[in-house]
């Protein structure tokens, strides 16, 4: 049993040290080794795997909402990016670039995707002539590089993966309503899928992504009180259109310009989640997105009939559609009881030949760690109820995190007081004006992270000039 | 109906320019549009769709066999890809180089992976200490670059999308093992999913892979005569784990060098499907990879009753786990047959008012255009049975193509006649010798596609120097 204790120490507590917790997780549970590439890293099998579900659930969503999947070249000429003024002001000192193909010298650089809007507008204005051409809907999953100088894994790296939809749309009002439907497509998976509350809201001006007219996000709180920023959608109106001269002909036959929106999340994603669900026994992941739903682990493994007995309760539970390992392996119980705890399993099922004479099994929950002794007759309902509470408890703890950090502030030394001695989301009234925003970081190193659609009068002026407005903005400290 | 002619009017006949009649389909068919930047193109939405249904067969095959998912990053430092010697000299001439990021000059050039090799390796010799740590199985999706000169769709671009698997093993066998098990898993689906029949053998050592040991191919033959190596698997042995220093603690308590094996397949595939079945009306996809199975059309849809069943028909065939497209938009029925006949659609379902009013409906086969008449009642048998029959009748009509192309040579003169008359698979016997493989190429424009397993004697000696062997190899012109 040395060999328990011992995994189990090497994790630091979050009290202890909160970002050296975060890093410990990522590499004890297998989800991510650094390369030789400062700042690009491996993503693991058990790592991918939990991308992989996400991404088939995402990709499922997209396409019943009638999104098609494309793939484009990573490269972009650089004059290209040039093409619309605030987009290359906004990537252009953040990007890769490519100079040589072999041992030539290029004629003219190529940039690996930051993102991918020039490419789609320059594809968009050849593909699009008539109105029997919209919408266009595409979406592609890739990996893109921004050349970030400081980086921690998921949160901040130079190549990550994401997907980012791309849309053209006849009219402002369709644009608008696509950027708001993939809004609420993203809170919905975040919820639902990751049980990780959201705030559904609007960036400031000063927030937005370069080159939109609208940026809305979904912001989510960790346990430490850090936000965030963990999905956004961006309507363009016809800006892009008229830098790439994206053109249709109405059925009125009138040439009019396209409107579009794009979005995107990516693999930041699941730090958000080993940080809003993790312990200090390491991830605790929610049973929709958990690559193994169930760990079985025989007990006196090579006494008669304890694999056969493992063995057809894994057929069981894989004939329900679960996502089952069980664990066969040579290591001892205790050492694969820390092990998939640290993996973050959802549930825990340990059978021995006492057990499985007695026709049971013991059924351990992962956030609780709770021991059940579940009859074998129910266990496909004993380990669904279990696992639809788990879902459940992980988004409740959540959110009541998130509502015990939640707070309001008059002005910003209260604010800055608040995020001083407990952080988390702050609402404040805002004037709207760019300088009272910049205040607030400088004064108190926190950013507005949205305009959030619920609206709520926590005060009568502006938390810096003190004139009066009606508008409350979400404020904190982000990731 | 002037819009329908002009669409199959469209389209070069394969007799009169085979590379002309290819690119018509690529374009035509929406698979593929050219990008701004040369030999990278766009997957537009059915291309894309097609890689998806590949992607999926393939993923399902590898995890089924033991292999896991992840994702490496797609730089590597020139003095990582300098580490193995011969795999530099292969590689290095054809890569992209990243010189900056942002403003500044990075201190080391950084490639884009052309394959990653040397990444899953520097990988292994850090991941690797003990046999409890083998086999190591893995697998990623991603894109590569390579700065070819000359590229076509699909067929050779500089941007294109693969699967790469890299394996770490404690013996040699085990390598030798699964280097031969992929190659019979690429060929098992080519031949059952593609409906693409392939020669399954070994490279000889002028053509094998960068760093090898051994490599291995599936080789298919496209309607022209030309040959195309459709995928390969290398066994490496203990080379790459001698020049990254991958060694592991084995059961006995000895250190040992890693075995290991690599193999990939591409979107290249993609060409060879294309070349393989489409016709002169357009592409024709085998049913097991087609995006859309079964295509609907109504006829006089604006009549009382037409939508109302072909929607019934529809959702009868989704029951059933079929892909389906019922098109209701307002083309007229003659655009849409010529549509999703260039599109490779293999089964059209046609109804109209009187075809609804009988019960009836009518059945058209994309590869033989044969009009069925078919009972509503017996719909699922009937649909199963055409997309059985379809399947089945693309490979075969494959195989004869193979077949009838399939000759044998005695001597150059012989093959360079043959390859210029008739082109294909050409039999003939070498001694082994590169001297005599160059002189076949240089006197024949032929290389040799591989030495099959399935072996021959078709001659006495060398078709070059005619020195006496056992060794037959298959030779032809190649994409």
């Amino acid at each position: 049993m040395a060999k328990d204790k011992k995994f189990v120490e090497a994790i630091t507590a979050r009290d202890a040290d909160f970002a050296q917790w975060y890093t410990d997780i990522v590499k004890k549970a297998g989800l991510v080794e650094y390369s030789g590439v400062k700042g690009c890293v491996i993503l693991l099998p058990y790592g991918y795997a939990i991308w992989e579900q996400i991404q088939k659930e995402l990709d499922a969503r997209f396409k019943a909402t009638g999104h098609e999947n494309v793939y484009f070249p990573m490269f972009i000429p650089e004059s290209l990016l040039e093409r619309e003024k605030d987009h290359v002001e906004g990537f252009a000192p953040e990007v890769a670039w490519v100079t040589h193909g072999g041992s030539d010298e290029l004629t003219e650089r190529l940039c690996i995707r930051p993102t991918s809007e020039v490419l789609f507008c320059e594809h968009f204005a050849n593909a699009i002539q008539s109105h029997r051409d919209l919408p266009k809907k595409y979406n592609q999953w890739c990996s893109v590089v921004r050349w970030e100088k400081s980086t921690r894994p998921f949160l901040r790296t130079r190549e990550f993966l994401w997907q980012e939809g791309h849309t053209a749309h006849a009219t402002a009002e369709e644009a608008a309503q696509e950027t708001l439907d993939m809004l609420h497509l993203y809170a919905d998976f975040f919820e639902d899928f990751l049980a990780m509350p959201v705030l559904r809201g609007r960036k400031t001006d000063k927030e937005k992504f370069a080159g939109a007219k609208e940026t809305y996000t979904v912001e989510s709180l960790m346990q430490d009180g850090q936000s965030l920023q963990s999905g956004t959608t961006h309507n363009f109106s016809d800006g892009f259109a008229r830098a790439f001269d994206i053109k249709y002909t109405s059925k009125e036959n009138k040439l009019e310009y396209v409107h579009q929106s794009s979005w995107g999340v990516s693999t930041r994603m699941m730090g958000g989640l080993i940080m809003t669900h993790g312990d200090d026994s390491g991830l605790v992941l929610p049973p929709n997105v958990a690559p193994i739903q169930v760990a079985i682990i025989p007990v006196m493994m090579h006494k008669d009939g304890v694999l056969d007995a493992t063995n057809a309760v894994k057929d069981r539970l894989v004939a329900k559609g679960l996502r089952v390992k069980l664990d066969d392996s040579d290591y001892t119980p205790g050492w694969k009881f820390a092990e998939y705890e640290m993996k973050g399993v959802p549930l825990r099922l340990e059978m021995g030949p006492k057990d499985i004479e007695a026709g049971q099994a013991v059924l351990v929950r992962r956030d609780t760690r709770e021991k059940t002794i579940i009859k074998l007759d129910n266990l496909e309902q004993e380990v669904a109820a279990a696992l639809e509470g788990l879902q459940t408890a992980l988004y409740e703890a959540a959110r009541q995190n998130r509502d015990n950090r939640t707070a309001h502030a008059k002005n910003v030394a209260e604010l800055k007081d608040i995020l001083d001695t407990k952080p988390g989301f702050i609402k404040g009234m805002w004037c709207g004006d760019v300088v009272c925003e910049d205040a607030v970081k400088e004064q108190a190193t926190a950013t507005s992270r949205c305009i959030p659609f619920e609206q709520e009068r926590v005060g009568e002026g502006c938390l810096v000039c003190g004139k009066a407005t009606e508008t409350m903005v979400i404020w904190g400290r982000a990731y």
